[in-house]
């Protein structure tokens, strides 16, 4: 049995769920899919590219946003396939524990929160996420899990990469910029990089998007253990109609998480957020921000992979509470087109601006459809639109272009 | 009087319909909108925003996709003054006439066409479009007519701009790949812009979009003479549903256009377009071609302006019997969301690949609404959709996949 095997919970199921196993038990060449009844037909006729799919995996990338860590030249996914291979015999035989490699056990730590959280955005939404796993031959994988069309959700993406390869020397040489213990010297170094990325896009216009991302990348010696490492994620919300009780709330959440672990870190992140998310064309921030971090090697690994889990635990916690208030509130047609305005100012950041966006997309046989996941199922523009004077929407833009300390 | 009033066809119309006046009339300083209570209310607030674009383009560009023809760094926007202010002089004492230098006989040409096309696609949407016209203070400017919701279109926009400008000497030494004729030896070098953009997205999905660009550039001497030249432009098809006839006789009406002037010209641009229009992150061409070419010096710019005439007089008779056959056509829900799907890619070809989208942004001060004109009113993404086999769906990616030659 090469996957756990959830019983479906629905009674119109035509097929047993199948969910990736935690890192700690997985096999190789597993590649699933799963889909219910209660999908929309586009999602079920998707079911049938799964032989293309399969080998559309296996010569490629299945980042997403995850490839934000990776700047410059792409990486070569040839596989140094003796560092994979040693990390999955020591998974088959030992489990991950903590005294395994921080590649395993930040894979196994956002494999068990990619559950959780899909399984809590279950219960909300009362529909099932469809579910694609896979490995890539030579070690690493992923796992995405798309719910589309849901009672609570436009679009809601959960996903898991795991990728073993090659740096090419320039690209070495763009990330000495950050990390001077990088040997330029060699013509290519061995790369681990896992991420969770994750997109929420609710149906009603006052529920905001929410988006977060966090990865560990590290290069390997010849003998597996890591020489530059470092973490990078982020949480961030992108609402239609903008409640201040729903900011702060969110904000404070983070600020707390960060607060456990360094004083500085949530105003620094806070910072970076706002100038990362930055619509440039606009002159507006894409969302009311959050936290963002990258090239975060300044504590010890042990250290950074507890901020990264109490930062992914956050999530829940910072989130739910404010999508319970709005999920079910009244609202207009023009509510909901500014809504569809506002996603398409998403699509202008996601395609102009997301570095890991144009990273993903410029990888060879890139994973089309994990890395624009991201988008919302509809979006829109139109010419020369302005909200009214007073408005909500104008009350929005107004703090788009100006960021805002919310605690 | 500023500029010439229509007087209005509809009888629901509060402000008389103003339109640019054709190059040899006109003033300076115009600033004019109309709007049209059988516009949507959407379209209506834009009049809300008159006094802030106007100070927007007095300091911006305004060029849509007409920056294509500006490869590499940004041009200043600082107007040189001489050139724009004797060639205002001379259309306000002489008009413009054979003998008027390329620039004015460029102009003319386009806002006529322009004024032809909006005309024509009047008559057959039944709704008027909503017109901007302005100039900038110091030479040169543009009119922009949009129509949002209409009977027959969901979108569509057909743009005017001219700019004088500096080309810096980063500029300048980019451009003489093309043209070696370029003074390499200065700081910066005066240029002129002038071009005509259209995007058409109709609301049947059997309908297809359709885009043109026609445009020409010169760099300046002091005394006004040019000294480097050249022509680009294009028109191209991006149906949702395939029909063969309508792309053979798209195709055939441009190629009947190019060999009025040029035997090669077909067969170079057409191929020109399929490489141009190409997601190259999706393996697909954006739709189904046509022509496309840029830096065309190759004969003498009378007779290549005579050329660029004929292909802008080529685009209703190719494009108007197709969307007279499809544009009633019935059609399903499914339909449509595929059409909705497609609209996506457009939107990713735009804002990922589209050199001149690009450019335009990146300019300082550009206006945005202006160069994402071309963006359909709605679009959509859908998690692993995958046409079913042997559908129609199908066929058009294959299509895409592998473009054909239709003439």
């Amino acid at each position: 049995m090469s996957s756990r095997i959830f019983s479906s919970r629905g009674s119109g199921a035509r097929l047993a769920r199948t969910f990736s196993k935690p890192a700690s038990q997985q096999q190789e060449h597993t590649v699933s899919r799963a889909f219910f009844t209660s999908a929309p037909s586009s999602v079920q006729s998707a079911s049938q590219t799964i032989t293309r799919l399969a080998l559309a995996i296996s010569a490629g990338l299945a980042a997403g946003s995850l490839v934000t860590l990776i700047p410059g030249p792409s990486p070569q996914l040839c596989e140094p396939a003796s560092t994979s291979e040693a990390d999955k015999a020591q998974k088959r035989e030992n489990g991950v524990t903590e005294n395994s490699p921080m590649r395993l056990r930040m894979e196994s730590m956002i494999r068990a929160k990619q559950q959780e959280i899909v399984e809590a955005l279950e219960k909300v939404d009362g529909k099932r996420f469809v579910v694609d796993a896979w490995e890539r031959p030579a070690g690493g994988g992923g796992t995405s899990c798309v719910l589309q069309n849901g009672n609570v959700f436009e679009k809601a993406g959960v996903n898991i990469s795991v990728v073993y390869g090659k740096l090419p020397h320039k690209a070495i040489l763009s990330m000495r910029a950050h990390h001077k213990s990088l040997n330029a010297s060699v013509d290519s170094i061995d790369f681990f990089a896992a991420g969770l990325s994750m997109v929420l896009h609710p149906k009603n216009p006052m529920a905001p998007t929410v988006h977060l991302n966090y990865r560990y990348f590290e290069t390997m010696n010849e003998d597996g253990t890591p020489s530059a490492w470092w973490f990078g994620g982020g949480t961030d919300l992108t609402p239609s109609y903008l409640f201040d009780e729903d900011a702060i709330h969110f904000h404070k959440t983070l600020k707390d998480a960060c607060d456990r672990h360094d004083p500085t870190y949530y105003h620094r992140f806070k910072k970076w957020c706002d100038d990362y998310f930055y619509i440039k064309h606009r002159n507006e921030s894409r969302g009311i921000g959050g936290i963002f971090f990258d090239d975060l090697d300044d504590k010890e690994p042990e250290q950074l992979l507890a901020f990264s889990t109490d930062c992914l635990n956050s999530f829940l916690p910072a989130y739910l509470p404010i999508l319970s208030k709005r999920k079910d509130m009244p609202f207009t047609l023009e509510e909901k087109e500014w809504q569809q305005l506002r996603r398409g100012r998403y699509v202008e950041f996601n395609l102009i601006h997301d570095r890991g966006t144009a990273f993903g997309l410029n990888a060879p046989n890139p994973r089309v459809d994990s890395i624009l996941m991201s988008l919302p199922l509809t979006a829109s523009w139109q010419y020369m639109h302005s909200p009214k004077a007073g408005s909500r929407e104008e009350r929005l833009l107004e703090v788009l272009k100006n960021p805002r300390d919310w605690v």
